[in-house]
């Protein structure tokens, strides 16, 4: 087992100068102000926001009649993972048996290894565990490696994946589907729980959404007519990124008649800190369900302005070491002036990126000065969180509440 | 100071399920194979290329009769770090004082901090520390805002920067640096100690890097006959990123005549584990420098095939969180099927990444199948280590011979 309260210290680069070694439990209790009293470059997370999106992904999976297995790869945060739990998520999603190994150290119950495992080590881990992890199998040869990994010890429950055309993993047809699920029928170590697919290979509802969604039903069905799914308490039933849930919903949640239960369950990861990237701009709420707040932003960089060597550059000092850039550059947000006041980034944009320097394009005539701070927005929250051992907690002032921990 | 010598346990991924916890030292004594005992993915860095690289950099800096401080921020590993050191190289640089902070735990003397310093967090560390750190300054106002920060604590040694037109940070003509090197001196708490530049925003030798080193030794001499450097003991000029030091050294190593002595350092940081992209491509050795070997190639990813769900498409175990993706994606190199027998990945390139997945296209008509692992060399190392709490090291036969820690 591992500490899950490991305290702060100067391996925490953001941590003031001096602070010394400090419990996670007494972060509140120094009074920092984030844009004030850290070292910079500092990555927040925002209270309000992380409160709001937890309550309305709750609302919204009770509403559905679906469960919630959030994503644990975006955050591997204890802290946030227990949040997650507590507001009523199922269990969590992990993407490796060495991920799901960490959460089960966080104490969770329940995981979804979201991916084949065929690693030796990987399925050596599994048949350890006493159940509740279940992983996916989309080849008759992941099944016969699973067995034979696994040697007569589980069973280990699995799932058979569909896939989309062109998409990623996944049984490609429902007769590919219906083959994999009879290897895992004949194996030794394998049971069958259940289907699943992931949809998020495209980013916009449409037919290959639907196709795909439809076709783990109607696998779910057809197994389910055969008794393929004998022995098992409850049938599990899962998609989901934090794009197109709302789709997952449409398709699978409720109408079930398996004669047995079946258990519907999301694993979107993003929902928690939302982003100003893909996610603002093509998620479900409060878009496509106008009905429902939008899930609002709570991850932010805050850079210091190092240099404005030209009249309309600004170089800043966050870079790919710190920020997302995969699916979106930064959005500057805020300027903060040496005073502490505030005002909108007009007219600004992050045109490049540097291993430690962000490239901002100013109006010339803007006062942007060394040493304003420059707040931005972030897309992509996996590849924000994966680059920093911790990150501290602000209200809407930025005062520094607590900080979660991140294990990469 | 934090304990350089943490041990691993399982919030290392890599490390095998049951192993426990492995003190640093006794990694070796495990007598593991990383393509066959650790967890997928699994990056390695490879110790006899290692070797050669610090060798191989050493010896072009002695012979070039200039210094090297490798920047840190490429690893940020201590064991790593300590090597450069024992193989000669005079200093390292960090990229920001948090990671100058981290640095100095590791038991390093000099530092150069490649950057502006206007974090008044970061100056009140930087007014702590005892010497033998130098930072940059490029702008009337960050001179004020330093001497504002530091309150006439320090002194604290600063190189004037310059830039390139259209590049990054630093002063974009001689008359500029001069204004600052004035600044400088009239400052309470600031000492002229150098000048510097960083070549490395463009990737090719050329007029403009030719040009902005020219400055450097233009703006250094002028100082000199100024007298600007009165006081110090030894004048810095560095540049040099990991692309272009053979341009660097052309231009300023050797030569001064300052009245003083002068120290040319170097600042490259990829040298050490080169790469599979722009520094195999671009970098000087064995190329423009046909006398001296090449660099090897230090690290490597291994993931293991989930799915061949399409005749031309494969899909690997490792994504964004494993791997680097900003300058090239991983280049497949070799397969190894489950008897261990290996053979070139000829034909196949890795064509997207998800988080955790990699798109490989595959010849339709070759037998890779589900549980093959697949080795790809890697583009850009900063991008890569940032991606890792630990690497193991292993020799020419993937024996894991030790392993190093990085704190990001």
């Amino acid at each position: 087992m591992i500490a899950l309260d490991e305290g702060l210290d100067q391996r925490d680069r953001w941590l003031p100068p001096g602070a010394g070694e400090v419990p996670l439990g007494r972060v509140a209790d120094r009074g920092w102000h984030a844009l004030s009293d850290l070292l910079f470059p500092v990555l927040v997370l925002k209270e309000a926001a992380l409160a709001h999106n937890l309550d309305v992904m709750a609302r919204f999976c009770r509403a559905s009649g679906v469960s919630l297995a959030p994503h644990g790869k975006t955050t591997m945060s204890p802290q946030l993972i227990a949040r997650q739990l507590a507001a009523g998520a199922w269990g969590v999603t992990a993407a490796s048996p060495a991920q799901a190994r960490l959460f089960r150290d966080f104490g969770v119950e329940r995981i979804v290894i979201a991916n084949q495992v065929v690693d030796p080590r990987g399925l050596a881990w599994l048949a350890g565990e006493p159940g509740g992890v279940w992983c996916l199998v989309d080849s008759e040869r992941a099944v016969e490696l699973m067995d034979e990994g696994l040697a007569g010890r589980g069973p280990v429950a699995v799932l058979v994946e569909m896939g989309l055309a062109g998409g990623r993993t996944g049984c490609r047809s429902l007769e590919d589907g219906g083959r994999v699920a009879a290897a895992v029928r004949r194996s030794r170590s394998l049971r069958l729980a259940g289907v699943e697919c992931f949809e998020g290979v495209v980013s916009e509802p449409g037919e290959r959404v639907d196709g795909v969604l439809r076709d783990v039903r109607s696998l779910t069905e057809s197994l389910g007519r055969e008794g393929a799914f004998e022995g098992v308490d409850e049938v599990l039933v899962t998609a989901g990124g934090s794009l197109l849930f709302d789709r997952v919903v449409h398709h699978l949640a409720g109408g079930w008649d398996l004669g047995r239960p079946v258990r519907v369950v999301l694993r979107s990861g993003c929902y928690l800190t939302h982003d100003h990237g893909s996610y603002e701009r093509l998620g479900p709420f409060g878009g496509r369900l106008p009905d429902w707040e939008p899930l609002r932003q709570a991850l932010e960089v805050w850079g210091l302005v190092h240099s404005r060597p030209e009249p309309d550059l600004a170089i800043v000092g966050f870079g790919k070491r710190d920020v997302s850039y995969d699916m979106g550059l930064p959005r500057p947000l805020t300027v903060r002036g040496r005073d502490g006041a505030a005002r909108p980034a007009s007219g600004m944009e992050v045109f490049r990126l540097n291993d430690q320097h962000a490239y901002l394009r100013v109006p010339a005539d803007d006062p942007l000065a060394v040493g304003d701070a420059v707040g931005c927005g972030l897309a992509h929250p996996c590849t924000v969180f994966d680059k920093w051992r911790s990150i501290p907690v602000v209200d809407e002032d930025y005062r520094v509440l607590s900080a979660v921990r991140t294990y990469f």
